[in-house]
């Protein structure tokens, strides 16, 4: 039998019934929620839920519960998204020199981890900078930037995108920073990882700042990409403990692991729609 | 004004309409929800839920409400439990000779950190024996025991218990296995630490076999107790890496820090009804 | 120019003068110290050391070197190993269906994080189970077991460990036992990784006897393979969080990062001869 | 018997033959080395090394070791340090209005976790606001300051620290910034516990600044006081994790505990003579 899970998620100003108001709705249509979570923010009245539900033999079609959701966000001024758990998200990851984070996600996504369909891998450098990755017949697009040719480069992407009805982009150590305009359409849609534990070490080099300063822990961060440069909502952290003895090198080794886990981890709440922006930072129900 | 600030937690059988008939019931009785988690337990089919919600000026009283959610409860076979955040758990804190932990949460108690009244502190031991904690004005009892009084010690405890209208029992630290008569008692309301990383080294002196087998990590871990030693539902856990150089004593110290995090968290979540039953386990809510 | 870096590492019964002594005899060899670390175990009254030195150009050959270490280690009754650091330590891999740690092992080797030649890749299951990692021109060797042809199997492997000069073996989630004999071959130079927390969950389906007991952390062990199934020198252990929301399947999966962490840091440990045994528990010397 | 164990640190420039010299001093002086560890920093140059050793029945006494160490110190251009474990190092302890960091200190002295002395206890607030902190027989001095009394009142205090010969100053939450001068004379003897992860969040408010920027883990930092605010060698960092569900004074509530934590880490590390500096950073030699 097909997967008949949908995922609801919704933000909408806070008032009475709302909980209420969606849970009698899916209780009408005969759907069973499994797991539903909700937040109110009350500095800014804003209130935020995620609902897992099934539909039953007999409830209706998807496209009519979506159809009532649709009203009900019309009543409560709310942002809603409802996605059937078995239409994946097509997902474009952007590549440069440095693979552990493209071959990580390569690797969860064959087995089964990350529920996403990829639709191409995107690099400024050529295949040969990924040559210890195996990406199959995925499609390799090289695309070289230069400052005079950004402009074009990015356009093409976005055309890329578009085509391939590309949902989220995500930046695995792609080295180049998005012009503001581009940055702007891909807004809560395209996460990065900062390979620093911000906002400490922002801009280049962090390991090598990290190194400098002396600090106890290093850590990385995902966050999705906003025209202010590594200032995006974060969506995902950690850190590892290091000491006086690890050069530079030595973190940007051990660097490598928290960069993959927390990319992954991040990227891995997204497609499980557990992600929901909130201003400058980020709900994210656990599972 | 007064915190108008109610806690409902509640599990059943799982069945469609439950979110929406509790959901509701808030809302016609004028109450706004702040938080609601729930948890469907696949494998048993039992349901959990915990709402935190707020009266309004227009809502009816507290034991309206009460009165209520009973009839709910009836309807679905719930085991529910409804507190105003304003009535605090009453707990009596047992302890042998070791005193950290009791120490860490007297300190938290008195900062505000752990909402409760203290009903007493009780010890097998005598005062002196945790001279360098400041206990203040708090009820001392010293309450001896040896394999021959130990039904009597139990019965003058419990005595103490229903006097002082005791909620929680938290042994901390507390180096006496209490009857299985006794423990049958107290189920679901008697905290303990065991300074291991359950199920692993069970039993007495696990800093010892935890040194003697060359562990690189130690823990600690909180649990209800039950008549089965060191195998009550566990409520919260905790590591920390230690290293060959490490000898027992080492490992004690250490540990002292685990323990005592470990059970201020397993307490606070119990004082904040984050945690509910679910046969061997528990379903601990998040903060 | 050539890496000219050596490791010493010694155990011996502890008496004064032998830092002193090896210290001198490197001195006097005109080799410069640059890491030590030394270790006296109280308990059994041995001491173990690490030392990395670099010979000069007016230092001797590297066999000079060593023939004053044996002079050494005769006269304190050392039991020492030096190794160049240019001569890889030679890796055998046995794997069965799973093969995320056999990817992330490979990845790490790939981009140089892992000193290591890979002598060869040997399963009990078909090149086909692994399809999704990318081997690349490694021999891979089909060598399937049953009860009844595993002493045929295992003499097999022994051989290919013989001719391939293999100095150390890694069961990445190699699924079948060792048998003793095999094992006592092996002592101290096979690896193997445990998906629990040991001592905890020993045996088969540790995660699913971690969410059965409801345990609030789940971690992993690699270890040392003796005839004592579960019970070798832990090298490396390490955990994560999980919640009462994980289902088996799920602690199955958040798993696996830390297997494949933990296995990577104990391999890499033993590459840089940073283990060293004592008894039935290692000494680790931190990078 | 009383210990007759003796801890010598010492860092000088590198060159080929100070670890062959100070083991043999020790072992021509009938020493027994327990543990040495040591560090060059090759990007620096410098040397660094710690050595706990016994000094046996036919060992020379203190005095005379810590001669021939003077003398060697002079040959290589050492910076040493030599004190008998047995002779404690005195230390004062300032706090503001939060007194938990206060209170755990002087909990784990009382349980001999932190070997040192206490010389006094300053504030610049009133013995009341640390009244739930038990500080027995131990001198309590009450120091307020304001801008203009600021210099006489920091003349106060190092006036005290020189009277009861100080040797470490311990910022337990002193919410006042050191003057230039102050900082400057209590150079590599002053620790004090920052409310973030540095460099994260310098300056004041840390949690709301967290809070604002939504960081998914917050931390502390204990490091030496420099006349350059928060930039002082950091000797220890923790985190913990946090959600959306946190506001701000959960954030002050959980980072309590990775304060009390990391400052106990920093002061027992230094007690230990384990904190070497170096230039802005600090060399951390592991128990």
């Amino acid at each position: 039998m097909s997967d008949r899970t949908a995922i609801l998620t919704l933000s909408c100003p806070d008032r009475p019934g709302i909980v209420a108001a969606v849970s009698t709705l899916l209780f009408e249509a005969n759907c069973n929620i499994l797991d539903a979570q909700q937040f109110d923010d009350v500095e800014t009245g804003r209130f935020f839920m995620r609902v897992v539900f099934a539909r039953l033999e007999v409830s209706p079609p998807h496209d009519a519960i979506a159809a009532s959701v649709a009203d009900l966000a019309q009543r409560f001024g709310m942002k809603v998204s409802l996605r059937e758990r078995a239409t994946k998200k097509r997902v474009m990851l952007l590549v440069s020199k440095f693979d552990h984070c493209l071959s990580d996600l390569l690797y969860r996504w064959r087995i089964g981890e990350l529920p996403m369909e990829v639709t191409a891998i995107v690099s400024n450098h050529g295949r040969e900078h990924i040559a210890s990755t195996d990406i199959g017949d995925l499609p390799f697009l090289h695309m070289p930037v230069t400052r005079e040719t950004k402009m074009e480069q990015e356009a093409e992407i976005w055309r890329l995108i578009q085509e391939t009805r590309t949902d989220l982009v995500v930046l695995a150590r792609y080295m180049q920073i998005l012009s503001d305009g581009f940055s702007a359409k891909l807004q809560g849609r395209c996460i990065n990882i900062h390979h620093s534990f911000l906002p400490g070490f922002k801009g280049a080099k962090p390991y090598h700042q990290a190194h400098e300063r002396g600090v106890k822990l290093i850590g990385a961060t995902a966050h999705y990409v906003t025209p202010d440069l590594d200032e995006g909502p974060i969506i995902e952290q950690d850190v590892e403990r290091i000491s006086h003895r690890d050069r530079p090198e030595d973190l940007v080794r051990k660097g490598r692991d928290i960069e993959r886990r927390v990319l992954a981890r991040a990227v891995l709440h997204h497609l499980e729609d557990r992600v929901i922006l909130n201003g400058k930072k980020t709900v994210v129900f656990p599972d």
